[in-house]
């Protein structure tokens, strides 16, 4: 908050004081919580690893709001949190029906949001997940630099630290980037920040349709963006100069060839619909067939990855595509990136699982094991990444029939759920990306805050606490 | 078709010389298919039972198709195979506009094609099934009376006959009572085979809704979906006078504890939701308060049993009432009825073994069982049901991709998918249950005849043939 008031006075937008004291106000929060934990035993249990990461969270999220509402940007207690709980799980809906008015230190503060989220991710990822035993990130771990998956051992500390340094160089290296290709230094560093993070806050009411008579800009946003979306152990494998170490990575070829295989049908889908719909992505600089290939790739990778920039309305597209692309809400990026969703670690065990599971029937008395990154998965971890997959589709319907309880309809409750859940941004109907989360009634915020909580944190990390079976034995 | 030849001839409409050239071909058919296996040896192999299975159900579709092309009710082949394979799947999803007009004996041959299909299940599920190691069926068999595990023993063929004649005693019943009760002789006999293999056809154009100033009709048929919905060797175990058994019973207590759980919030949702809806229920012979309540039990147990029956247009309700509806199609009756879809004996595998997932999550060196009836699940079979659930969610999807590829928009597609994947009948969007499916383009129509292909045998009979292989080693 104190970089959102240093912003606020290097551009002096008249919010620096407001940016400042809610600065001092959260300081004071946390004194005080320090200030009653003092003397307390340092050593952390498992089950207060889901309490304070879950909790954690949501703390963040409640004292993010002082900036919005002492600014009066955002004067609604509702429409701040939702907007703070969007930055933070990286998620980018947003209640904002005009982003441009706001003053420039706010703005900052909500890309700020993103950005620290998606450090929080990494961490989570690399450090906690593992140890908690979450949803397959055990495997992850395994292919972790450094750490050993029993206790918190001193150099995932290191490796948390080394992964940081990644990710703030990717921000600083897409900000030059971006300012060279023409865009503002202002828009450019908080267009960086919501890229690494996969979150999706723009300062701009078009989001990235702003600079569709750029193309080198949105290139440059979806080379960051495929970068945010992939390992972000593997970048540091490259940058030690272990490359084959990423071509050997089955996860990463399943990322990037499904990102090949779908961008491939999306452009062809458009560049032959394109008579009306291209109209659309006015100007083209370079005509229909690159408008086509730049938009199919900027929106498949921008919802895989979860991130939810926009450049084109996606559910105005074919039927074909809005299906397509709701299929697309699903799958999300790596297991150690940024990006939220289901993630394609996931996806490979259940295919390879569903698959084997044809042998198993034909051959039912033999043993045969999910083999990943050429090891033997245990059953154990087979078990929790389905089991997680089931768990993610309850919590979609359920999250779609409480949305159309509020009279929603079909493909507004259905897509919100999905993209809330998944950490997307954008979703469809009444919820589509040229159009926001604002018209959704209180309780819907509210919901769909806890849809993109429980999805970012793996589900279980939350769902784990409404289990009476967690709190018996306390 | 000899027997809808004898109807043909009784009510004199004209086609019975048709119907009688139908039954011989397909007798020739038969005859050839004799002659050309003769001295082959008798003994079935398994990966031979997948192939006898999935072709049994094509050959059978490809001859039924006879009398609606020779008598030119149907004059379309790829409609006319439509029809047929919607009903020897049970899934009563129908090409035609006007059904009133057609000649009895051909209404009398659809509903059999239904008829037959249910007694086709009953085998398969008692008998076939649990030997193909499909989709925990294995569980079923152990609670079956009777058969052994291993092989075709001949106390199957014994336990299937008296299913069967629960089967018949079942239909007759509902017969007398529809008669009874003022329907005629002739629609009494087509809806209770249409309600006991929970298919759906109708003999009147607004389906069952034809009998809204008549409930006691709609109770009736009410009564015998549920049954057709319930496991049939618990009907055994009434008859038996064991009626401790189905109080036992888990999967029988959840099948009902659904039912009433949704119908009471449908009822509830379409009271005070009714001020305009209700009006399509007129007349309403008791009330708003009755005719809610009516309307709500007939059409969740319509579609939770699979049966597909119409009384009211149940996507016109409320946005809620649509999502609610889209999620009942994932449900499925009782494993061992004649219902479609997922079924509930998995749900409550895959629940329960999502609930334990916590524990397992907080006690990672703990072995968890899951229980079912008091006894514990191998793993083998909860892997069995839960690559189950991931395939049906990965065919429904790749089913509404398929669609919308067509040009159907996002809620009729994914509508359509559900519907033909669970062999409901009834969707939603331009399928809605007072439409039908003569608007999809023709590719349409056979692809949504494989899906009710695939979901009526239980997914793996049918796409295990699509595995490589399964043929490498043939």
């Amino acid at each position: 908050m104190l970089m959102a008031a240093l912003v606020s006075g290097i551009y002096a937008d008249g919010v620096t004081l407001e940016l400042t004291l809610s600065a001092i106000l959260t300081q004071l929060l946390g004194i005080l919580c320090m200030f009653y934990t003092r003397g307390h035993k340092k050593e952390v249990k498992r089950k207060e690893g889901y309490i304070i990461v879950t909790l954690g969270w949501i703390v963040m999220s409640a004292s993010g709001v002082l900036p919005y509402l002492l600014s009066g940007a955002i004067p609604d207690f509702t429409n701040a949190f939702f907007e703070t709980i969007s930055g933070y799980t990286t998620t980018g809906a947003s209640i904002l029906d005009d982003i441009e008015v706001l003053p420039k230190g706010i703005l900052f503060w909500r890309s700020l949001t993103h950005w620290i989220g998606g450090m929080g991710i990494i961490v989570l990822a690399i450090a906690i997940l593992p140890l908690l035993g979450i949803g397959g990130m055990q495997l992850f771990s395994a292919e972790a630099p450094g750490p050993n998956a029993d206790k918190l051992h001193p150099r995932i500390t290191d490796t948390a630290k080394r992964l940081w340094l990644i990710y703030v160089g990717y921000t600083a290296a897409e900000t030059l980037f971006l300012s060279l290709a023409g865009m503002s230094f202002f828009d450019a560093i908080n267009h960086s920040m919501a890229t690494l993070s996969t979150g999706g806050f723009s300062t701009k009411n078009a989001s990235l349709a702003h600079w569709n008579n750029q193309p080198l800009i949105q290139y440059i946003v979806i080379f960051f963006m495929f970068l945010a979306g992939s390992n972000f152990v593997l970048s540091y494998f490259a940058f030690k100069g272990k490359v084959q170490r990423i071509l050997q990575d089955e996860e990463f070829k399943f990322y990037a060839g499904f990102i090949l295989l779908f961008v491939a049908m999306t452009a062809v889908v458009i560049y032959y619909n394109a008579n009306v719909e291209i109209s659309e992505f006015h100007p083209m600089p370079f005509g229909a067939a690159e408008s086509s290939f730049r938009h199919g790739l900027f929106q498949v990778i921008a919802v895989i990855t979860t991130t939810g920039f926009v450049t084109a309305d996606f559910t105005a597209w074919t039927s074909f595509l809005t299906v397509f692309f709701f299929g697309l809400m699903f799958i999300g990026g790596s297991a150690g990136s940024t990006a939220g969703g289901i993630k394609v670690m996931r996806h490979i065990l259940i295919i390879k699982n569903g698959l084997l599971e044809f042998k198993r029937t034909l051959h039912p008395s033999a043993i045969i094991p999910v083999r990943f990154n050429g090891k033997t998965v245990s059953e154990h971890i087979v078990y929790n990444v389905i089991a997680f997959f089931v768990l993610y589709m309850l919590l979609f319907i359920i999250g779609a029939l409480v949305l159309s309880a509020m009279g929603l309809d079909f493909i507004t409750a259905v897509g919100g759920a999905a993209s809330s859940l998944g950490n997307v941004g954008p979703a469809f109907g009444d919820l589509n990306p040229v159009s926001n989360f604002n018209g959704l009634p209180d309780l819907g915020k509210w919901w769909c805050g806890f849809l993109m909580l429980a999805g970012r944190l793996e589900l279980f990390t939350v769902l784990i606490l409404f289990n009476p079976y967690f709190w018996k034995r306390i």
